[in-house]
């Protein structure tokens, strides 16, 4: 049966409401749905058995084509008809982002399990906003958020036993993802700093601008290193800061915030004040702990020394790296951050839940109530209410997963998928680092390795230029580096044309290369199920490759 | 066997990768997962064969106690015992909010291909923020987003050619709930009032202090009915505005915004603006279609003229009823929808997606680049990633439902959905109108019916009351309202205690009450399973219990 025949079928099949309740669930009439259960397990088989490319041959064109109906469709259609379009149309061109040869994004294989997950979240269709359309999953939702908190924090048992039982403390938030996680943290923050004073009625109530006006403030800033997300800048925006007013600390040699330039930075803010009437107000510091372009941790030790003193917020969005506090082998990479005043988690990177489930928790237990809100018919002060802390309204029942992948992994069972992301990425540095070819470019920390392709000879020119630092020298070398930018834009393109592995593609400025904007490869290895072999594999496709352009158009170029 | 063997039964039980790789998706051994696949469709069919309570009888506090575990797990447990655990503890403990008996909540029955469309989604587990891990999905998700442009807008069939083929054009985005669609709408109308004009660089870059000051604000309003949704005033806390310059608009005694009110306010701003240097600036208005409390719609035609000829954004919060636009006959509910700015609409209330998805889309297709924003390794300007105009980051591909929803049960089947909740609306309010003892305190429009409990001789006495009307009376009125208030709240509580139906409870100041802040109950009437016996056996339950309560505690004191 082809797609077309499929939708040429369609017919009225619907044309009673007793007809129509059968869709929906009934006690009596279930068979209809194991029936079609057993089906779709089969073809999500069938799907993940299924050879070929990761992201399908077809065009971007094509792709737009095979979705360009713009008419809501009139008639219904049998579902097993719908079921083959989604079949045909979109599995077919998914990307298979759970292929071990596919390394490119923060995107991993995930547990079997989270798909029996997903139906018990459906079948249950909680709403995490309040407790009337919530029960048990509030509360798993708090234990699940004490979980979080106790990762970081490490408080007593007393502690959490209070909490997790006292309806008006909540010690953390789950959130759709990490950019959320990392808004509600930031936005805590703010509403701290420009909090009711006198008859100032605080930023909530009277906004910003009356909020400078009474702090006598000329701008706020929020402080991030060089390699932060992008969701800080976003923050910015919406909180009306202005994206200007995100100071960016330049990272040192190993992508981690500066933290000379840190402390520079904040005693000339510091000297600033106390010359001036108007003050610059620091919302917050946020560390990042590892950032998403290679991985490294800020040095949040050191950070928090340092907004202790000044007293300043301290947030480490830990989206990225969060998770491998599960691990306390692993924990002194983190050392400093029970400082923070809070830290965001994504669980659909290193807990390998589905996109997406995050989670924010607080040092101060009492933090949240900055923005908590109530509303008549829902949410009501003196309720259990999870939906009085959250930015969002209605909220999935999420937090099952990362809950139950907890108890089924266990902390034992992570440290064994840790370690073995931590052996894939020293193999890849290894690989890259022996290669003749290849220029790594960052010092791998949390699974991301940065390198592009720079054939032998190129590279001993490069070499040449850099050894004899002149001005003429760099120059050169600038025009050989926007060559070899061009050369892996290329090598890229046609990776995703081969399409048997993927990697993704950056550009930074390289600390190796003059600090130039350089165009890099970036490959994330934390897929269980990726092996050292596959690694070598793909950097060899990426060499043959890179050889064949490197002949064909920038051999005369380059050398 | 209980829930407490199946906790002691942990061991370790995964003490090798090879072994844990297992519970990965993993091409060559997916038997395990076929069949754990089959249990749960067998634990599903009977969760929903169940008979019992709505909200299962357990207390709080016990709840609390079942999730007061603050230590995260270290030893791996079998998955079966953890589905085990999730039966016993999660599953009879969550509330039935496809019960037909529960007309309380926005929350209806869901289809059962939802659970089917949940397992196909978890599989491909697709990131829609980059089309790097979001190939077909980002198309069909543009596709879905122009139907739902369609519904409100209605534009051609070459206008929707055009933007759905050019990848620079996004007419509106996919959110995970209809807060987060209404403050991206009001996020737009905000970086629109402030935008860059000469050295000024806009809102987004500069701040809302300085954007002020350029633009000779003393203060930003965003206007909103009395019944507007709560999410408006979280948009005006976490834009800077601030709550106090939220301007709640007054009622008609249909519960929908008073439109001489509005423009009585309009005018007194523009007057105001004509006098004074420094101005108010308004945001936006925001209409809401219907609204949650009452469910009546804002008369957003002429809501319009009036935004129209002051040239103010207008948004309609069509998160609860803008559904209805997928039937031709409701239509002239929503007239002058189409000159609105924005549109939000919930996919998870009447298109019956399991909780959360919605949509904001823009009349301006350019609109959306008032938030565009990039990234380096990901959402590269010359991208179609759907993540450069989103608030959230990391985003589910949730709008699979709806778009599947829509082809199953297409527009006819819809209308067949709709048109028995109006006939249940229909059929609630004459049941509580021919009830003497229940007294009707809106006029349904949208399947919401608010009423209380009032026995025929407390009735009586108010109306006597009410008709000869003076100073005196209305003291003696109060008098007896609140005593109906906590006759209200004391009946609600015994009905959560018999819990066999359950309806919302809410307080709003009732125009047949004086205006006085009235407890009353909240039937939401959309669930394809209830049926007009059902609603009258809730009643019959009601009347029972409120008689009860009344003759025990209340009858010296009312009559």
């Amino acid at each position: 049966m082809s797609a077309e025949n499929t939708i040429n079928s369609k017919k009225i099949i619907v044309n009673d409401l007793e007809h129509l309740c059968k869709l929906f669930i009934m006690p009596n009439s279930m068979d209809k749905f194991v029936e079609f259960g057993r089906e779709l397990l089969k073809l999500i088989r069938s799907f993940f058995q299924e050879k070929g490319g990761i992201h399908s041959a077809i065009s971007v064109h094509e792709l737009a084509e095979l979705f360009s109906d713009s008419h809501i469709p009139e008639d219904p259609t049998f579902l097993k008809n719908v079921l083959f379009e989604i079949k045909e149309k979109l599995v077919a061109h998914s990307v298979k982002v759970g292929n071990p040869y596919y390394i490119g994004h923060m995107t991993s294989a995930i547990p079997y399990f989270m798909i029996l997950l997903e139906m018990i979240i459906a079948t249950l269709n909680q709403n995490q906003v309040k407790i009337e359309s919530a029960k048990a999953s509030t509360f798993l939702e708090r234990e699940f958020v004490v979980w979080m908190h106790r990762l970081v924090y490490r408080e007593s048992d007393n502690y959490y036993k209070e909490n997790l039982l006292d309806r008006e403390i909540a010690v953390g938030i789950v959130t759709s993802d990490g950019t959320l996680a990392n808004l509600t943290a930031l936005l805590v923050a703010r509403n701290k700093l420009f909090k009711p004073q006198g008859n100032f009625k605080g930023i909530r109530k009277s906004g910003l601008f009356e909020a400078y006006k009474h702090y006598n403030t000329a701008k706020t800033v929020i402080i991030v290193g060089e390699r932060g997300h992008y969701s800080i800048d976003k923050a910015a925006r919406i909180f009306g800061i202005g994206e200007d007013n995100v100071i960016k600390i330049p990272v040192d040699d190993e992508d981690r915030m500066n933290v000379n330039l840190l402390e520079d930075k904040l005693n000339e803010i510091k000297e600033y004040n106390e010359k001036n009437e108007t003050k610059i107000r620091i919302l917050a510091v946020a560390a990042i702990a590892g950032n998403t372009e290679t991985g490294n941790i800020d040095p949040i030790e050191k950070i928090a020394e340092l907004t202790l003193k000044h007293k300043i917020y301290l947030h480490v969005d830990a989206a990225w790296g969060g998770s491998l506090l599960l691990c306390d082998d692993y924990r002194n990479m983190y050392a400093g951050i029970d400082k923070a005043d809070s830290v965001s988690i994504d669980a659909h990177k290193l807990m390998y839940s589905p996109v997406s489930v995050a989670v924010c928790v607080f040092k101060n237990k009492n933090d949240l109530e900055n923005l908590k809100h109530f509303s008549n018919y829902i949410i009501r002060p003196d309720s259990i209410d999870l939906g009085r802390f959250t930015i969002e309204g209605s909220r999935p029942f999420s937090c099952l997963k990362p809950w139950a992948t907890l108890k089924i992994i266990g902390k034992k069972g992570f440290k064994l998928l840790f370690k073995h992301s931590f052996f894939l990425t020293k193999e890849l540095t290894r690989i890259i680092d022996e290669h003749p070819n290849f220029e790594r470019t960052n010092s791998p920390e949390l699974f991301i390795t940065n390198y592009r392709f720079v054939p032998k000879i190129v590279r001993e020119k490069l070499y040449k230029l850099k050894h004899e630092n002149s001005e003429k020298n760099i120059l050169e070398f600038q025009k050989i580096n926007d060559l070899l930018n061009e050369l892996n834009i290329e090598l890229h393109k046609e990776l995703r044309e081969e399409d048997n592995s993927f990697v993704s593609r950056t550009s930074l400025n390289c600390h190796s290369c003059y600090n130039l904007n350089t165009v890099i490869l970036r490959a994330v290895t934390i897929n269980p199920l990726t092996t050292k072999e596959i690694l070598a594999e793909i950097v060899e496709q990426q060499n043959r490759l890179g050889m064949s352009i490197f002949i064909s158009f920038f051999s005369e170029k380059l050398t």
